[in-house]
């Protein structure tokens, strides 16, 4: 126990970092009025959604506490002494935790993205420079809260819920606070949902009536869509993320606890259950170090002519060895056997090994991003199939990626066995959680890279609205794309740790099945029955097929929502082209506030389908076909989930680098003829990046918080299935 | 064994049937001399890719047959008294007989098909009833072959081991000829992915020139790819899916008998084994009334007036009417249990509800057909995407009627468990083979619909090539709309009946491998232990994640070999309007044998690496994971290519006829004005089809093979991964 004291130190460090950080991206210069006239648009749009949104999303979220809080309630048997009303009052108070804190990160995050977006466009006219580092600290607000929250938030509610009593009550805890993971991704997930419906269909509806049709810029002021894709950036990509990682570090963070119990119970030292908070704190650690030194120390900070990417690499890679170093003492204190420092490094690796292979695969420097360039000289059709089957062929390496490092942080794990004195399951599953908790240490930093995307997106829009100089706006188009690289690196690393995560959440399900099971009395074969998840019963089989049948349709529905949402912005901005005088000649503006509005109800409504249907498939999956088929329902769900958001979202990124390869004025055909901005070929390329839109943006992300949330559904409800 | 006779003469009698229908239609007319030259120069183009692709398939075939036979013989344990070289040179013959069988079912079946083109053109120049029965019982010569080749080839090859010896020889005979079903998925892989890769690339590279940059119709002589894309219908569709369903019901007869063994070995009543034999050709009888009724019988025949497919439905009900009679009388002599007529009722039902699934999605009369027309009119970009929400959400409702058609089957089967005194699994997964049964019935008569498909769509290309009258021209259009339906239909009713027979398939493979382990003289327990496949292994649950990983893998090589060989056409078609002086004024002709050349070159270079890889990783990954995991691979994977391959064929087909909707001149916008031809809404949709055109053709196709190549993969070399 002599560590946990670094919990909520380093999550009130982060606070203080996030305080520090918001007074000083706060402070900066706004920029030319024109700018703050723009950014004050976006700013009263963003706020208006989300105020809605959220509303929406609370209403859904006490109706399910309430919910919740009676199944759990008649709950018969249950694998802790608490029980009945008192379990379920417990359950739904976690998730209604989880859903508040969740909510505010999101919307605390967007808000200080929102107020640095200008700061950034201020800044861009002393420099690229300066730019980037106001850029980073406003996207690291959001991932430091984010980060520090999720801790502070189980490690709050771990206490309250008598964790560090010891004995049977630390045994109790982490099971308690599951309810906090689903009230989190539950949150998260309507608000990735509405939030990627927003701001593509504002993004694409925008496209097709500006850049498509009209033949004028992106983020140009006549256009009537551009404040609503602007405010999309922000509810979207910032705020819906924010709650989606948020999600994520909790609901991992709880199951590798509740693996931990189980080695608790035999070795009797609690470290076992501590250990994923205080790995985490001192990532969390790592990442303020990174962060810092990426904006402020001169061999980190962005040189002259570099590429804006070089400054935050050296910062990761800054992160990643401290965060080796600090696994390596933090196991050594804790958990006293080298084996489990190295299933850490392997979780390292993995984070590192899908950098590379979200770089290989959305940068225009190798061969896919190109491929799609070139086959864009032959029409659109050739682009979408070339893109799609990137997406398609993207997928193999992360699969293989996973494969190994979860085989491998098991059988790390399964080397500690012997000397714990358990089965080698529960080390091995153990060692991978570890993996997990490694990958997840340079999470906020990842996060502020994340959040740094749409704001130097939105930097570049007020810029080029504000009609600034176009030196100011080479700068923040270089910031844009290193933005874009960063988003796609984010993405990848999310889906690299949900899968890595994947079987550390299925374990916490099935460890819970079993001590349900032996609260029932239930014969002891009956009990170790319960780790077994077998294909080759049918019901298990159907079960596996409707979990990955549920990540289509999800998916389809999400890509419906933006197709239709955009449908009625495209109409709206034709009818302003048509009905409002002079819009074209710059004489009169276009009534940016009714698309705004329009984007807004469209995405609130379109949102709820797609999101009542991820949380009720698989409780009815689980009530009919019980605890082993919904087993594979998670499992099968979580696989198909993952290698379809890894399609979209790479596919997605390398649509839209394929289109900046090309405006770069960099790309040639097999003669040498330059291809750019306005040919045929770049026309086609626009096509695609609208189709990739929604793939990376909506249902991609969505699916990565799908994925979470079946397994903390299941979790949380396990004993109604049994 | 009172029924067995029925099999050779059901058989003989399919045979018959289809010289007599080869004789009617080659002796019909074959149209004006015009017709006679198209229809000879895609004859050329078709023999000639045909040839060397055949040429390359059977050096891998024999390549492979060697070193499954080295293989095999190496294995020191096997569940069949026939052991070590012997069993080697037995299972390399086996292969060797399904790949030529495999061979010669695709080859026949397209050379009838191209006689049949130009017939039908004749036959059209006289109406649409005689031209629909010409392109019937063409198609029909191909569905009738492969059906009665497969009954055929598995009777003899049964015989020949020694399977109506009954006892031991009996028991073992099933799995000698398991090798029969890997040489016919082995051949049936290279010939849809040759082919699909061949078809596809034709396709959308003379579109992408001919219509959308030139803008001159389909089929128009003065393109220079024009020729490849009329071979292609036939090398892809025809010969391709001949070969695909000829090893479809072999590997799934065999993988039925296989399950019999099971219940044989305690009722010691052979009929076990022999009645999915039995059953196909009752299957084949009823198919043979339906088809002669369809083209003969006046209730049964076009009508004056009527939508061409009324007739083929009515032919349809007919058969599956006939078909369930049959299996009352074939299940009460052999099997003498009630609950397997209800089984096979089953599969038939299921049948009816893939092809009215399939109907809703890719008809233009329901909303998932509209929404893309609709959303064709705000542009390529909501065109695509709306295309592929239609393609994504189309894979619930067969995940649905599959999960309910396997429990149900299954429960039925085990209500069946102690008359028969076998344990429930081994009756209930028995009972999913009998609806697999069921569904397969009637496919002699599906397979004649789909192969209707490419000769109407031939016979249009031949009506418009020689320049044909209008009138003539409207009734093969509408002959190919309905051409369209059916392929959809087919595909549709072959991933259907391949996600039922997975679970059949997945039984025979554990069975396989308890046999195997009992042979080894192991444990009772560990040999009990081979019927779990249990994800919650580390290893077993990255081995299900490494088979989705495959077909995603798979499905991207197919399609971006179809972007390449299409740029490939591309470049060539823009050469010759270059170079070629007058070929616009057709004045000259374009050089159609280059551009047939360069595809068949293009196609047969790009087909052996998916195909490579569709072998080698469930090889690799059963040696090296083991046998458990190689199940979860075999298992998931057919899962992922399930419902991809539903995303695939179904999204294309409703790609495909937005766009012939909007071509119809019935599709109109909110406000009334009707788009049509020409209109921006239609280029958006021509760009649809386009990127539909690989998915339906050639991976979502080849994606069926590769799925039944695992079954057969994993059921023949089973022993190694022990």
């Amino acid at each position: 126990m002599d560590l946990i004291w670094v919990v909520p130190v380093s999550g009130l460090l982060a606070l203080l970092f996030v305080g520090y950080l918001a007074w000083d991206v706060l402070k900066r210069d706004k920029g030319t009025k024109e700018m703050q006239e723009v950014a004050a648009t976006i700013f009263e749009g963003a706020v208006a959604f989300i105020k809605r949104q959220y509303l929406t999303i609370a209403i859904l979220a006490i109706v399910a506490a309430v919910i919740i809080g009676v199944l759990v309630s008649l709950e018969q048997f249950t694998e802790t002494n608490v029980k009945g009303m008192e379990l379920g009052i417990r359950t739904a108070v976690a998730f209604l935790v989880g859903a508040a804190a969740s909510a505010l990160s999101g919307i605390i995050g967007m808000y200080v993205a929102v107020q640095s977006n200008v700061r950034v466009a201020g800044a861009a006219r002393k420099g690229v420079e300066p730019a980037l580092a106001v850029a980073l600290r406003g996207g690291a607000v959001s991932g430091f809260l984010v980060v520090g929250l999720s801790l502070i938030g189980v490690y709050l509610m771990f206490v309250a819920y008598g964790g560090l009593a010891g004995g049977e009550a630390a045994r109790n805890a982490p099971f308690l606070i599951v309810g906090m993971g689903f009230g989190a991704s539950f949150v998260a997930l309507f608000a990735q949902l509405g939030g990627g419906i927003y701001t593509k269909a504002a993004d694409v509806g925008s496209d097709l009536v500006g850049k498509v049709e009209a033949g004028i810029p992106e983020d140009d002021p006549r256009n009537a869509g551009v404040i609503a894709d602007l405010v999309g950036d922000n509810v979207g990509d910032c705020a819906g993320r924010g709650a989606d990682l948020f999600e994520s570090t909790v609901a991992e963070n709880i199951g590798a606890m509740i693996l931990g119990v189980a080695i608790y119970v035999v070795t009797k030292n609690v470290d076992w259950i501590f250990f994923p908070l205080v790995v985490r704190a001192f990532g969390l650690i790592a990442s303020i170090v990174g962060v810092w030194a990426t904006t402020s120390l001169p061999f980190f900070k962005l040189n002259p002519g570099e590429e804006p990417m070089n400054p935050m690499f050296r910062g990761f890679a800054l992160t990643v060895v401290l965060a080796g170093v600090m696994m390596y003492y933090v196991v050594m204190q804790m958990l006293g056997n080298i084996v489990f420092f190295w299933a850490g490094v392997v979780g390292l690796v993995t984070s590192v090994a899908f950098f590379l292979i979200t770089m290989y695969y959305t940068e225009s420097r190798w061969r896919p991003v190109q491929s799609i360039a070139k086959a864009s000289l032959r029409g659109t059709g050739p682009n979408i199939i070339t893109g799609l089957a990137v997406g398609l062929e993207n997928t193999a390496a992360p699969v293989v990626a996973v494969g190994i490092a979860l085989i491998g942080s098991y059988w790390l794990g399964t080397q500690a066995a012997v000397a714990l004195g358990v089965a080698p399951y529960v080390a091995g599953v153990f060692g991978t959680a570890v993996a997990t908790m490694g990958m997840l240490m340079p999470a906020a930093f990842i996060l502020a890279m994340d959040t740094f995307g749409p704001i130097v997106d939105n930097a570049g829009g007020i810029v080029e609205m504000s009609g600034a100089p176009e030196e100011i706006r080479k700068g923040t188009d270089a910031l844009d794309a290193a933005g874009n690289t960063t988003k796609a690196l984010t993405k990848g690393y999310a889906i690299g740790s949900a899968a890595l995560a994947a079987f550390l959440l299925f374990g916490a399900y099935l460890d819970k099945v079993a001590e349900v099971r032996k609260a029932m009395g239930l014969p002891a074969e009956v009990v170790k029955a319960s780790h077994t998840v077998d294909l080759g019963k049918v019901e298990v089989f159907v079960g596996a097929m409707l979990g990955a049948g549920l990540i289509f349709l999800f998916s389809a529905l999400a890509m419906r929502a933006v197709s239709e949402v955009a449908e009625k912005i495209v109409d709206e901005v034709r009818r302003q082209f048509r009905e409002i005088p002079g819009i074209m000649e710059g004489k009169n503006k276009p009534d940016y506030a009714r698309a705004v509005d329009i984007t807004a109800r469209g995405s609130l409504q379109a949102m709820v389908a797609p999101g009542l249907l991820a949380v009720g498939v698989p409780i009815i999956v689980g009530i009919v076909l019980r605890a082993e088929a919904e087993a594979a329902f998670l499992m099968v769900g979580t696989i198909a989930g993952i290698i379809l958001a890894t399609v979209m979202n790479n596919g997605g990124g390398a649509w839209d680098n394929a289109k900046k390869f090309i405006e770069s004025g960099e790309f040639h055909d097999e003669t040498g003829k330059v291809h750019k901005k306005g040919s045929d070929a770049h026309k086609a390329a626009v096509v695609g990046d609208t189709v990739g839109d929604p793939f990376k943006d909506t249902a991609g992300p969505s699916l990565h918080v799908l994925i979470k949330l079946l397994a903390t559904i299941t979790l949380v409800l396990a004993p109604l299935f049994i």
